[in-house]
């Protein structure tokens, strides 16, 4: 196990800097502080000393790293964490999650916030070991997709998905559909992974060997998904489905415009379903079907599993139930 | 002018801990910190030495206060926001404005951030003057409320609201429209209260000696705006205008739900429109006439503004143009 002499040595620096990095004190240069902190990756060093007076250090404040801030469905997730933080007398701040920009994020947090609240993305593997070295808890809301290695230790708060899409999926059938297609967003690593994957079982379930029809790419945002379903419709032909399943509402919106746009009767030819049920999904034209999502119990679910990790207690994860909400977009007598 | 040994004595601490705070070094304990900024304040100590170390070591962060996250409009301003910052290499953390903790987040917030940006809402003087005197420019997207003398020395971007509600209420009256109702939130601090100032200007104009028949409370809230007009539908009567207009597009969305829930038609009883144009907007059911507000112009030029006042520049107010969007929610053959 390093030492923090060792840390020193390997960063170039005195090891009373080596502790000025971990206290945060802003009189150390950047540049040094990013050789420091890189070198206790490296060597993999634990300073449970340092841990410890960082505990007693409370800053009271919490990061929650958002994936995209422009979902109502995060917003409004967002705004009941906040509500239970600052119940808890915790100050909130919210950060957009970049990748790219991880390492930068991880030095910005260390020292200034005693736990960490994932909306809608994963983290690296190095990000968790480094701020478990420091004892500041991760959380997630929503559970990071499966498919991490990284992140299969965190806790998270998230609906069941498998029964939530077997009712959609069973609705579906029920209305006719065969030819059923899902509209995500991003990759392996995106919280909506597990929303595809809950329906291919869905779908495999309700008739042996049936996958989706089509999988169609939105972006997770509303332009992004007009223009692909605009895309295909413009493509001519008979699109490869009759009902569409989007991994948010927003993108479920997106799609409407498209049809709204060409004329593609919504649900006559093209039923649409969400699976979030932000408020503005009941308003939509046609009003939209989609899996109630429950905001405020997640938010607060979330946010309470944080505090308890802070406290030392341990985070089970949390399943909540989902329901399905059957409106116009859906139902040819809606 | 106070000293900083004034400083030190008043707050019973040494000079050296007063820089400390200055610096925002950890190593002070949370309640001399506050002690510390505290005769500051009282003591309208300016610590221009200061002031000059804490420009030049820059933290490459920006914070936002923002008003609701809940409101996809703001959420809109700042993803465009973000990514100017993001493109000149700065980190923005966001942060939900809550008066009643804004000395505790001034605390927070010095040595953290090379900037400020308002989103929807006011500060009070002592932190306009607190930050300034620490050279932490403060810009607002959206005009604070006229009525703040505090606020009106903050350069912003908006809209010209006037202008914009002459558009909308000329429309209204050309459908017939006599008694338009307004409906807002918050009280004089409100960034709504310009728009209904913009509003009653050109009631006014309209038709002299006009007014709104009718102010609602909605509370900027999809929720709370159902709630009032569902409590103007159910009390009987007549309703006591014909034409609402909503500050923002989520109260005109949840007017719209509480319509749909009692068959009052729209726009055929009352027509209703509301004054950002948000993404849904346009899918809502009918589709929503509305204001449209350059959400990516005003976010860049908000961004811009900040930056340009971060190097030294003067910020001189921006007005971009709104323009009317006219749907099915306000027009009889929509």
């Amino acid at each position: 196990m390093a030492t923090r002499q060792e840390v020193a040595d390997r960063a170039g620096v005195s090891v009373a800097v080596v502790s000025y990095v971990l206290n945060n004190r802003q009189v150390v240069k950047e540049e040094t502080r990013r050789k420091v902190l890189q070198a206790i990756e490296e060597l993999g060093y634990r300073p449970n000393q340092m841990a410890r007076s960082l505990k007693t250090k409370k800053t009271r404040q919490i990061a929650v790293l958002i994936h995209y801030i422009g979902n109502p469905f995060e917003a409004g997730l967002l705004l009941h964490i906040e509500e239970t933080a600052k119940r808890h007398g915790y100050f909130v701040f919210v950060q957009t999650y970049e990748p790219e920009r991880e390492e930068e994020l991880r030095s910005l947090l260390v020292g200034r916030v005693d736990g960490i609240l994932l909306l809608g993305q994963p983290v690296s593997e190095e990000t968790l070991d480094y701020f478990g070295s420091l004892d500041v808890p991760v959380v997630s809301a929503m559970q990071p997709a499966s498919g991490r290695e990284a992140t299969a230790g965190v806790p998270y708060v998230d609906i069941d998905w498998p029964s939530a899409m077997r009712s959609l999926v069973a609705h579906l059938r029920g209305q006719g559909h065969e030819r059923i297609a899902f509209m995500t967003a991003g990759g392996a690593d995106s919280a909506y992974a597990n929303r595809l994957e809950a329906f291919r079982e869905a779908m495999a379930e309700e008739e042996a060997g049936a996958g989706p029809s089509a999988i169609l790419g939105g972006g997770g945002r509303f332009e992004a998904a007009e223009r692909e379903l605009l895309r295909l419709i413009d493509g001519g032909g008979e699109l490869p489905f009759t009902a569409l399943v989007c991994a948010n509402d927003l993108m479920a919106a997106g799609s409407l415009a498209a049809c709204r746009a060409r004329g593609v009767a919504v649900p006559k030819r093209v039923a649409i379903a969400g699976c979030e049920n932000i408020l503005m999904s009941s308003q939509l034209s046609p009003p939209l079907t989609a899996i109630h999502y429950p905001r405020q119990e997640a938010g607060e679910a979330a946010m309470a599993m944080l505090l308890g990790r802070m406290n030392g207690s341990d985070g089970e994860p949390v399943r909540l139930q989902g329901q399905l909400i059957v409106r116009g977009s859906t139902r040819a007598d809606g």
